[in-house]
């Protein structure tokens, strides 16, 4: 008879998943304004088993009382940094061998779908709800993506998008080799 | 060189995508208590441009105004229906011919995407964010179905959990033939 899984059950089930390591692929936020959708990043962050948030700019930080209240405790499992300008953690993550994802829909971006492989590490930057990435961080983009929307509505919740992203991509992880 | 697109080029591109119908799916929302998250739902399943959603029991309507705050007008033109009764909604929909999933970790559920061509039309059921899918409910299913989640935190929310979850199984209905 089917039932749900509580207490120990739960957890065997839910932890069968766990790879050794986390997944290579940090988030950027760059000048995120809601401390509820950093929250939710953070949570879904944590259920994905990606490596770090990077908080930049204008961003609210973990600690923050609206953050917490929808990370529910990720924010403090998660490794994360802050940097004040994106540019800069940009840059750091190209030194660290990361190739730069922007989701955003240019004139180049691709399928989330389509991407390979060979395009992790891979840092995913998310911009401000309004105003999306900044230009000058567009530039330093490796590749651009998007995910393909079909209806009466051009954009999804930039927590929403994350999730959708996170785990298009770690699809492609799982599935290679 | 690489550009955001705007005003009618981000149309042409944005609509590219556009099927010639509504995708074989609809969402029933068993209980759901928060209105922001039903507005995030009613958001995500345009974009995703499911057929429609069946809110059941005390799941927020779409006039009201958080609901409204988090649609952004997508709750005025995705097709919905209310049900008090979640059970009704679900024997509704199998005479319809819909194949019920209900999202939510059991013994026997299988990862969302191991799901085949085969399970659609379908009815993706979501429960109560502290409570979930009711038990009367759950033995209606078809199937269960799980997101696999990889760290430390044993689940997404709702309205994330719903994107990731709608996103999956459009690409096994994109993938096939």
């Amino acid at each position: 008879m089917i039932k749900k899984l509580e207490g120990e059950d739960l957890l065997i089930k839910w932890r069968k998943y766990r790879p050794s390591s986390r997944f290579p692929m940090v988030a950027v936020l760059d000048n995120i304004r809601s401390a509820y959708n950093v929250g939710s990043i953070f949570r879904t962050a944590e259920c994905a088993y990606i490596s770090k948030i990077i908080l930049c700019g204008i961003t609210p930080l973990p600690h923050n009382p609206k953050v917490e209240k929808t990370a529910l405790g990720t924010n403090r499992v998660l490794p994360w940094e802050y940097f004040e300008d994106t540019l800069l953690a940009i840059k750091n993550l190209k030194k660290e061998g990361y190739q730069i994802g922007v989701l955003e829909i240019t004139n180049q971006s691709l399928p989330i779908q389509s991407l390979s492989y060979n395009s992790f590490p891979l840092a995913l930057v998310l911009g401000n709800e309004v105003t999306g990435v900044e230009e000058r961080i567009l530039r330093e983009a490796d590749f651009t993506l998007e995910i393909p929307l079909y209806g009466e509505k051009e954009s999804l919740n930039v927590a929403v998008a994350f999730g959708v992203a996170i785990f298009l991509l770690i699809e492609k992880l799982r599935n290679h080799g």
